[in-house]
C-alpha cells in the first residue's frame, strides 16, 4: 500500500492544559474533532503551536494514543516528532508510525547551533534507518526563526535522494515567501507546505501542497474555503481576508493569542493556559484582539 | 544540614558512546574517576560538552544512577537538568536531588525564543516548587551563544529573591568577561562560575566561585593548579598557559576536538564518537590539533 502524501490544510493543534498544567486529552480531542469538522485535511499535532517541545516524550505518546483510541483517523495525523536527542525523535517517530499516522513532521535537533549539513543528515538518517519501516513518511520542518537550525537546500536534496520513498515533504516556516518559492522551483513533486496561511494562495499557485498553519486553530473554515476555491475568481479576496485575520492575531504573541480566542470559542477559560516559558495573553491584549477580530467580522461558528 | 556551595573547578564531563551510539557507562565512569584524581572539585555531568541535550531523559537517569552506584560521591555531582519541557526538567532535577547530588545546573527552556522573564521565571519556579526539597541547590546556566535564550540580571535577581536557599549560583557561558564581571559585582555572595577556564584567574580575583569548563575534560590538572595558586606570583603564567591550550582546542569544533584528545589519552578510538548533529573531528584536523598541543608541551599524564 502506498500512503498518500498529505495535501491541503493542516492544523498544528493547540494543546490544552489542566489547572496543574498537565495536558488535557479530552479538551484536545474535542478540538481535533472540531478542526476536522471544519474541513482540515490533517492534524499536525505536536507542532510549535502545540507547545510540543514543552511536553515530555511520555506526555506526547499518551496524548497521541488517546486520540487514536478515541477514533481520530491516524491517516489524518502528522505528529511532530523532532527533538534534540535522536533517541527521543526515534521513540516518537516509531510510535507514531506504528499507530498508522499518515506522516511525521520532523524538526532537526535544535540545541547545538552552526552544525553541519553532514551532522543534520546523520540525525535524520539515524531515525529513518532505525525506524526501518516502508510505511514511514517524513515531512521536514524548517523553522529557523525559532529552531535557529535550518535545513539547507543541499541537505533537503541529500535526504530526498537517500530516502525518496520516506522523505516526501517539508513545512517551510521561514516566514519568507521567496524561500518557499525557491523550494517549489527546486523540488517539483515534493510536498511543500507553507508554514503560514498568508502564503496559501501563492503556494497552491506555485504547485505546493498547501499550508500547515497556526491560525487554522481558529480560522480553519475560511482557510479551507481558499483551499477549495483558489482557482476561482474568489481566490484573491479569500486570501486577503485570511491575511487580515492572521495579521490581527500575530500582532500578539501567537500561541497565547490563539488560546485566548479558543477560550472564547469554547467558553472555557482553561484554554488560556500555556506552559512556561510562554505566558497567557494579558487581559488588555485579549480585549483589544477581540475588538479587532469583531471589526473583521471574524467568526468561528459553533464550538461543536 | 546545609549543603556546601560548589567552588573551584568543575568538569562538564564528555559522554562516551558505544558503536551503536548508546551511552557507555563504563567509559564514563573511568573518565569521571580520572577527573576526580586530577583534582576537580565536581563533575558537571550532562552539560553542553556532555551532549546532554542529545540524550533522552531515561539515558541521563540511567547514567547518573550508574555513577552513584559505582561509588562516585553524589555530593560532587552537578548534573545538567534543564530541558525544553519543564516536566522533563522536573524529572531530572527531582531524580538528581533524590540521589543526593550537590546541585543541578539548569538551562532555561530553549525552544521558544524571545520569551519573557516572567515566563522563564515560571519555568524555573515550576521545577523548584514541585521538587519541593530543602536539599535542592540550583545553579543557573546562561549560555546564549547556544541556547539563544539567556538569563537577564532582572530574572536572576528575581529567582534569588524568591528562592534564596535554593538558587545559589550560575554558570556564565556568555563568553564575555564583561558579563561575568557584571554578575560578580551585582550578585556578591552568589556562586558565579565562568564557563571557560580562560577567565578563571579573573573570576577568582573578582570573588567568583571558579569555572565549569569544557577543557577540564583534557586539562583538569593544569586548571586545578591555577585554582590552587591563583593568589601567588604564578597566577598569570598558569592562566596564560591554560588560555593557550584552550585556544588551540577551540580552533576546532570544541566537543569533537575534546573527544579526539580523549581518544588519544585513553588509547580508545571509541571516544571519538559523537551523537548527531555533531560529527567526529576530521582526521586532518586531529593531526593538526595533536601537533599544536605537542608544541605547547601539553600532556594529560597517565590515563588512570
Amino acid at each position: 500500500m502506498i500512503k498518500p502524501v498529505f495535501r491541503g490544510v493542516l492544523a498544528p493543534v493547540a494543546t490544552p492544559f489542566r489547572a496543574d498544567l498537565s495536558p488535557d486529552p479530552e479538551r484536545l480531542l474535542r478540538h481535533c474533532r472540531w478542526l476536522l469538522d471544519q474541513g482540515v485535511d490533517g492534524l499536525a499535532v505536536f507542532g510549535t503551536t502545540s507547545e510540543a517541545n514543552s511536553l515530555s516524550v511520555t506526555e506526547r505518546v499518551t496524548l497521541l494514543e488517546f486520540l487514536v483510541e478515541q477514533g481520530v483517523d491516524p491517516a489524518r495525523l502528522m505528529p511532530g516528532t523532532g527533538c534534540c536527542a535522536f533517541t527521543d525523535t526515534l521513540t516518537l517517530t516509531a510510535h507514531a508510525n506504528g499507530l498508522g499516522c499518515g506522516g511525521t513532521l520532523m524538526l532537526p535537533p535544535f540545541y547545538y547551533k552552526g552544525v553541519s549539513d553532514e551532522g543534520l543528515f546523520a540525525a535524520y538518517a539515524e531515525v529513518i534507518e532505525r525506524t526501518a519501516s516502508d510505511e514511514l513518511r517524513v515531512y521536514l520542518y524548517h523553522i529557523p526563526p525559532i529552531a535557529q537550525v535550518g535545513l539547507s537546500s543541499g541537505l533537503i536534496r541529500r535526504l530526498i535522494t537517500a530516502y525518496p520513498e520516506t522523505v516526501v515533504g517539508i513545512k517551510d516556516s521561514s516566514g519568507d515567501w521567496r524561500h518557499t518559492d525557491a523550494l517549489l522551483k527546486e523540488f517539483p513533486g515534493f510536498a511543500v507546505f507553507s508554514g503560514s496561511d498568508q502564503f496559501l494562495l501563492d503556494t497552491l499557485r506555485g504547485g505546493g501542497a498547501g499550508c500547515i498553519t497556526a491560525t487554522a486553530n481558529v480560522n480553519a473554515g475560511a482557510i479551507c474555503r481558499l483551499r477549495d476555491a483558489w482557482q476561482t475568481d474568489d481566490g484573491e479576496r479569500l486570501q486577503s481576508a485570511l491575511s487580515k485575520t492572521r495579521q490581527a492575531i500575530q500582532a500578539y504573541p501567537l500561541i497565547p493569542a490563539l488560546k485566548s480566542v479558543l477560550a472564547d470559542h469554547y467558553g472555557d477559560e482553561g484554554w488560556r493556559r500555556v506552559r512556561p516559558p510562554l505566558v497567557p495573553l494579558a487581559p488588555e491584549s485579549r480585549t483589544a484582539l477581540r475588538r479587532t477580530l469583531n471589526n473583521l467580522d471574524f467568526s468561528m461558528g459553533a464550538p461543536g
